[in-house]
């Protein structure tokens, strides 16, 4: 048993807790290609979760997947300036097939912009071609040269990217807040986490795009990480990729476009947030496993009844669609598997021995609180669906409680400079919209502007670096992954 | 209108018609990168279909998703030699990361045995670790250099790949024919394509199997296309990549280990075994739409009843999950919605008319057999349930009558010969079991063994080529794709 279970406590060393938890509990492992990884199937089950919401979601409002080439030539990232320019330090270029040198290098798809919109050039005619609403669910390669960080920052990961065109640049506008919004409920509602939106300041926005808006987390080292982005793309790109449709009016129009996704570093996020120093606690509505029994023959007594009953019982929570296990593998003890189940996370634990089964009772145990219920048998099922529920709105609850406890109002820079080396999390500053203040925070801090919210916050009018006129209201700052 | 219905007969240029049906039926589309294609919604809602039903069937039976890297370094592909020969003259490489030449090229993976079996050394330990039973749905890149054919030969295609380790050799032998049935069971039944099943020859198997069984399907063309394929790769990846068990003998043991795939070539056979002149044929399991419903409003006589109608039928299929799709679009013609579905395959038509209207009933019109069908509003449901399945069997019944007609048992050279060249298909003809005699019938006609049936057929035992015994019994020959 020893070295299987995590050694370093959380809120001792953050990283090395986050690290160990996500080998220890099987969730993802490193690749022997640098600075790639290895998603396993507890943590591919997540994301196979969010893909059927997000899915379910994307499908029953008129989008549709389809799937566009990873190859993307060197000449197409070119057209777009801003774009080029932010994605080709790191691009990853195939320069060879079989044992010929190709003659232009193709990029390996650090997002798909480019070679989409050429296709939707040669597909979109007339108005009646749209909106034409567009999802990938594909591999992305981005050459990092830092650190690899497992599901945060790593060469190749996995995706969605939704791309949209539309008639008017209001129907775009609608388009990229419903999909931030989309994101928002799919990020809180099953995995938990709360997040706030708004629009990122220029510097920080996606290389291309007219405005990025974006979801942001508070982890509890008091970085920020980014959860998912919505950009409005305007009309840039069907300029460049020459994207134009034919009115009723009869006239040529450039179509208005969006682009949003989120990755599989949302597992990172879901591990980061809610692991404690056992391991990793999984949200209900994600886990591949919502509940575990585990029979305790004490001392061999009863140990047939006890099988029995603890067989019926999984059967019983599967009749109702609950993830049930059933582990009664015998080369292991009750207290070993305790152990190995809390390392993954399992929301609830049943337990069942020689005493339950006499008073015709389990015993639930909660993983994310770790209280102990005696249910009796009648009550199993409504028990643990209740039980599920609260976990996942008792989980919830305290991620919010983490997000407002990171969260600071400051009205100076000192008290600035301050909180951002004591405690981290999100600063709220008033800001007077310009970069270079902006940029000047960035170079003594480290903290950028995640998030300026939608509602501009006008109760602090000075900017917190320069003394002016805050036309940027309150944005939130933060160091960030 | 003109221009955008198929312009080719089946029967007259069967390569041309498939292009054009792919393209105008907006199943896929050529990619701006050379070998490329991109997969259009009514194509990917076909491939996300297998990917439910195989997911389904994979998963109850204990097998697990995950994701490996797509980056494989060239040093892992040479491990096994006959892997490396194999896989080395087709693989896209990547030399560059950002602007820096990286140490050692790597291979985008061609197939992912060598970079999952390192990993798997790392996880197995003892034989509590098996069987281990992991797949992956991932592109997969072959850098072909003959001709680009949409859905069946193309640089970057779509594929799941099954591979599980085992602690005995039966057990790997069972798990490659559970496989292998699997496949058979998804393509027989929701693809409506009926297959062969057996094993490869010696010069048609994996580069680093054991031995492979595979699927294979005769095409309109008399080409066969290969369906599917289930690797025993025995011990010697495990030897290779050093993926040991310590048994319950306490003893150090290589595992046995098979890999499994099929891929969207799949989408290419569905199109040319059920396609027609007027288009493409969709099999109702998988078609994204099963009824499209077509208001025809006669010079506005009752428009706005018959619009009411429509909307109720659509509103009742959809409350049985059936998969409909009311056209009431005022900018098109009932006759050019006709053209532009049956195009596109869905099964059934439902039309409503002012005639109709006044009777109580709508008209279905069957995609298959262009049968007309006058039916009560009162049975619409169970009629349509009912078509959807008798289009399923038929469609199954008419591949399967092509296959019977395209299969021709021969008992000499000069036979086998004429056959080939005049009507094709797959040729029945005992084989003596020597690679030399495959090779020179390959040089002569071009045919090779697609698929040595399981139970071996003696009932001819002179071989086709030498005359000498038949000793690998009556073997399937066929030109294919």
């Amino acid at each position: 048993m020893s070295g299987t279970g995590v050694t370093v406590k959380k809120n001792v060393n953050f990283s090395e807790w986050y690290v160990e938890v996500v080998l220890k509990a099987e969730l993802a492992d490193y690749a022997p290609v640098k600075g790639c990884m290895v998603i396993r199937p507890d943590a591919y089950a997540v994301w196979e979760k969010i893909q059927e919401v997000v899915n379910q979601k994307i499908k029953s409002t008129g989008h549709r997947n389809a799937y566009f080439p990873m190859f993307i030539p060197e000449a197409f990232l070119k057209q777009e300036a801003a774009h080029f320019a932010g994605f080709t330090p790191e691009v990853a270029w195939i320069t060879q097939g079989g044992d010929t040198p190709l003659e232009e290098k193709l990029a390996v798809r650090p997002t798909s912009e480019t070679i989409m919109y050429d296709m939707f050039s040669k597909w979109i005619r007339s108005w009646r071609d749209l909106p034409l609403k567009i999802n990938q669910w594909c591999n992305i390669v981005r050459w990092e040269t830092k650190a690899t960080k497992l599901f945060l920052r790593t060469r190749e990961f996995l995706w969605q990217e939704g791309h949209t065109a539309h008639a008017t640049a209001e129907d775009a506008e609608v388009e990229v807040i419903w999909a931030l919004n989309m994101y928002k409920e799919v990020i809180e509602n099953i995995l938990a986490i709360p997040v706030l939106i708004g629009t990122k300041s220029e510097s920080e926005k996606f290389a291309g795009a007219l405005y990025t808006t974006a979801l942001e987390s508070i982890m509890p080292d008091g970085k920020a990480l980014q959860m998912g982005t919505s950009h409005n793309l305007g009309q840039h790109f069907a300029k460049v990729f020459n994207v134009k449709y034919i009115g009723e009016d009869k006239k040529d129009h450039y179509v208005w476009q969006t682009s949003w996704g989120i990755t599989t570093r949302l597992i990172g996020a879901m591990i980061m947030v809610h692991g404690d120093d056992k391991g990793l606690i999984m949200p209900p509505k994600v886990a591949p496993i919502q509940v575990v029994i585990i029979p305790i023959p004490f001392k061999g007594l009863e140990a047939e009844a006890i099988a029995a009953k603890t067989k019926e019982v999984a059967e019983i929570l599967r009749a109702k669609s609950i993830n049930t296990l059933l582990d009664d593998r015998s080369e292991y003890t009750p207290g070993w598997k305790f152990n190995q189940w809390e390392l993954k996370g399992v929301p609830i634990r049943v337990e069942l021995g020689p005493r339950d089964l006499k008073n015709g009772q389990v015993v639930m145990v909660r993983r994310d609180t770790g209280q102990k219920i005696p249910v009796k048998e009648a009550n199993v099922v409504a028990t643990v669906e209740n039980l599920l529920q609260e976990i996942q709105d008792t989980m919830l609850a305290k991620a919010k409680a983490l997000l407002d406890d990171k969260t600071t109002l400051v009205t100076n820079y000192d008290e600035f400079k301050h909180v951002i080396e004591s405690k981290g999390g999100f600063i709220k500053a008033a800001w007077c919209g310009n970069p270079e203040c902006e940029a000047r925070i960035k170079v003594d801090t480290g903290a950028t502007i995640r998030i300026r919210p939608f509602e501009k916050d006008t109760t602090k009018n000075i900017c917190v670096y320069c003394n002016n006129e805050a036309k940027g209201g309150i944005v939130y700052f933060a160091r960030s992954y």
